[in-house]
């Protein structure tokens, strides 16, 4: 297992930034006044393809050789590492698919295609998933870019945290949510790098809890398909980010369906941006906390803005 | 009637800035593919009070002597203006009224006062509007700010192309939604002073299309209460936007209410930003003339992002 260091993430950065927008970071001074702290949030739903992942999936495709480029690459997803690795395959003018559940929505179906990527279904299972994955892999030669245990991945992320320390000085914390691991990996290892007196937080639904139990049980829990509105968050921590997570973060808090919803409706309302459930869990988890947080410099980071507009969490059924 | 100047804006600009945030110009691949042309979408949907009219009522509110802000602001608006004049008053610690329509949406009544202002309400006719507001200002005194037909106000809004232009070097073109003409001014004010070469274009509902009928017929024609999804939209241009409108705005293009929600759901699909629908009209105009707009730099100004979130557009009743 290679461990990426703060090189590899400069590295990326360098790769990286023809591709990626360098996201404002926003700030609300009535969500400030709620949540007794500063907050600062860095706007990676205004990512290209709406999500932080672009950086890491650009930095594995821009970093293959040519020859390695020509054959492609493919993941399984269908989430937004999916749609980001079809974009940084299309800037990079090579074969992209993406494994998906046949049962995944049409939407994400035609995302991935309309950035130039190939969709292969596979049956909504694990075995059906690895075999049709292998199939492709075996038949293409693509290259497998993780969605989050891979370094080339997380060293793409840790240039996010490494922008935002830029745009905002003197940070007391970073706050972002916690699925995989990718971006809280991304930022263990930029801020341990760069600025190591910021506390790192990790935020997560209680009902896809399994990195919070793995936190505190000093090893990997994975959940077997966990529901939450925050369907970015339900995948594992694997080796690579378990590395980082156990390491550097300083907690992992976390928090309700109700309060997940109640912070990305406020997310939307006060600071007028398309945050996605999962995005909103860090700032559930500061309003759940206010004893961690008071007074505060607070980085807050929106992972990804790619919702259903005709699904939203509050309209009926 | 004073006409204000480019050294008022660049006054204004020197008074708000502590008081309004320099909003980031966001861009989107996809939509200039769509367009066919560069669309430097200037955020003021992030601004404070979340509205561009932040600008204009800081400028109005903190050019006051101290003497005249001890009496307060007043004003009758039952949009953007209202809220954006009670924050400004809140700023600066002194009082604010606005006079409402008791017929008009509680979430905005609830946004005057959560900013400290007053709300004083009256029937939905002109008429009452006009007595009920009379009193107030012969009661308190206080300063009466005009949502628009304004010098401070306009000269407030003009600072919003002074930082576009500093942040987006030679645009070919800016367009701006028309209502009053607010905006509008503001940005032929600043544009005809510090790049004359930029052509300004107006964008109105087809269905609130007072202004472009009065563009064509050289003299201003008021409509009454037209209805229109882009609600913020409804109002007649007045002496002194006139004065701005007629002189150096190229055209005022046209589109249907169905234009304007598609529009806005683009920007909220591909931006990640929250618009209300007054803002997507110019989008709207965009891709309705694209022989108009192809291959140009074209700054879009987005003014606002004041929504229901419970009663969008392409919610089922």
């Amino acid at each position: 297992m290679y461990i990426p260091t703060f090189d590899d993430v400069i590295a990326a950065h360098e790769r990286i930034t023809p591709y990626i927008h360098k996201t404002p970071v926003l700030t609300s001074t009535t969500i400030d006044a709620i949540a007794g702290a500063q907050l600062f949030f860095k706007c990676e739903n205004l990512q290209k393809a709406g999500a932080f992942k672009a950086r890491g999936a650009s930095n594995a495709v821009f970093g293959l050789s040519d020859a390695e480029a020509a054959r492609g690459v493919a993941t399984h997803s269908s989430g937004n590492h999916g749609l980001c690795l079809s974009y940084a395959a299309g800037r990079r003018g090579i074969p992209c698919t993406v494994v998906m559940p046949r049962t995944a929505p049409q939407a994400k179906k035609d995302a991935v295609r309309g950035y130039g990527g190939r969709v292969v279904e596979c049956e909504p299972s694990t075995s059906s998933r690895e075999a049709v994955f292998a199939q492709v892999v075996a038949e293409s030669g693509a290259e497998f870019v993780h969605p989050y245990n891979d370094p080339r991945v997380i060293a793409g992320q840790g240039t996010c945290s490494r922008e935002l320390a830029s745009q905002v000085p003197d940070l007391d914390a970073v706050i972002a949510p916690i699925g995989g691991g990718g971006m809280v990996s991304g930022t263990c290892l930029t801020l341990s790098s760069i600025a190591p007196k910021v506390k790192i937080y990790a935020a997560e639904p209680q009902q896809a809890d399994d990195a919070a139990r793995s936190f505190r049980a000093g090893h990997i829990i994975a959940d077997d398909a966990p529901e939450t509105v925050a369907d970015g968050l339900k995948v594992p921590l694997k080796d690579l980010t378990w590395h980082f997570v156990q390491r550097h973060v300083t907690d992992i808090l976390t928090v309700s369906e109700e309060e997940i919803v109640e912070a990305m409706k406020l997310i939307w309302k006060r600071m007028k941006i398309i945050a996605e459930p999962s995005s909103a869990v860090p700032l559930a988890a500061i309003l759940k906390n206010p004893d961690v947080f008071r007074g505060k410099r607070v980085g807050v980071v929106i992972t990804g803005g790619n919702v259903d507009l005709d699904k939203l969490p509050w309209m009926k059924g």
